[in-house]
């Protein structure tokens, strides 16, 4: 069994944003040499995702209307998280939604994707440096 | 290692339904011939979900109610992914609750499960041929 | 490959609760032996989650809150799936947003982490005995 391990970092200037990640998890992948096997990508920090979906600004204009609907930034003092100090509370809640990590089969060394599946770093809480973890098994 | 890899294909007639996939995933199994191991099991597409719950029609019922109130098909125009003439944005975000994936272990050449639960593809876009891929990897 | 089974047993008095049980995976990685890897961590109840956030009692306490407004325990008749004598509908959706499973990394033995990621148990439907599954394979 071979293993591989690798973060990518972010930088975020805003509060929140989605960015494709999947040629990066590609190359992971093919750095690997691995072609049988199981990618395990996952945000190392709580107030961030790594989910698959579609790669179309609408509907991330559309997901960034819905998340903040179901758990609103604002006001900060709604939220018990917030009495420390911090206004992130929500972004701990989005990434729940969106959840924290993906698995991908690896199939003749390639992601084994159907048509339309990318890989997306959700960032609920920007402005500092934060990182995706990449690992994966196989032979 | 051993490693495995088989599609399953839905044409679900209407635009959402839950269906029980378990006895497909265990056939999987043990045509794998893998004692020991992990099991993905994951929507190819991003309007339908992979997920483990009861098998219980008033449940079912009960999350077409709740994922319909999160994020309502009607009406279509509040959404802008579906300014490009889709009609199925409130099909990603009902994806996004459900999750993409669940990851089971496999022991002794079965399927490692607790009492009650099944596994389900949740259809939230229905009315073509759609996948769901299933890979396994162990011993 | 090696692989290692262990199940965590829980009885919690309350309806819900959330339980950090990263030292106890912590014990079943480092009793596995196993050094490069992949660990599952389900909750064997459809009305129980794992999940990774933060060890910070304001935010279990605005995540009772969340769940509480998304899918409400009040008024029980208000779904079809407690028509059967349960009271537990709630439980099977706040179950679904806060996720089944998680899959963390296993590096030099450790659980590969960032600064604030914990493992929880969420109860959601808690007084009589329920179990976690936590499967590692790798070398």
């Amino acid at each position: 069994m071979k293993s591989y391990r690798k973060e990518l970092w972010f930088n975020i200037p805003t509060r929140r944003a989605f960015i494709n990640i999947t040629s990066q998890v590609e190359d992971c992948l093919r750095a690997s040499g691995i072609q049988e096997g199981l990618v395990l990508v996952n945000a190392m920090h709580i107030t961030a995702s790594v989910f698959i979906n579609d790669d179309e600004r609408g509907l991330h204009n559309d997901y960034e209307t819905w998340l903040e609907k179901l758990a609103p930034h604002e006001p900060v003092r709604q939220y018990r998280h917030n009495d420390s100090g911090e206004d992130n509370a929500d972004a701990h809640m989005k990434r729940q939604v969106m959840g924290r990590e993906v698995v991908v089969a690896a199939t003749n060394g390639r992601l084994d994707f159907g048509p339309w599946e990318q890989i997306f770093y959700g960032e609920f809480d920007g402005g500092r440096r934060k990182r995706v973890l990449v690992k994966i098994i196989g032979e």
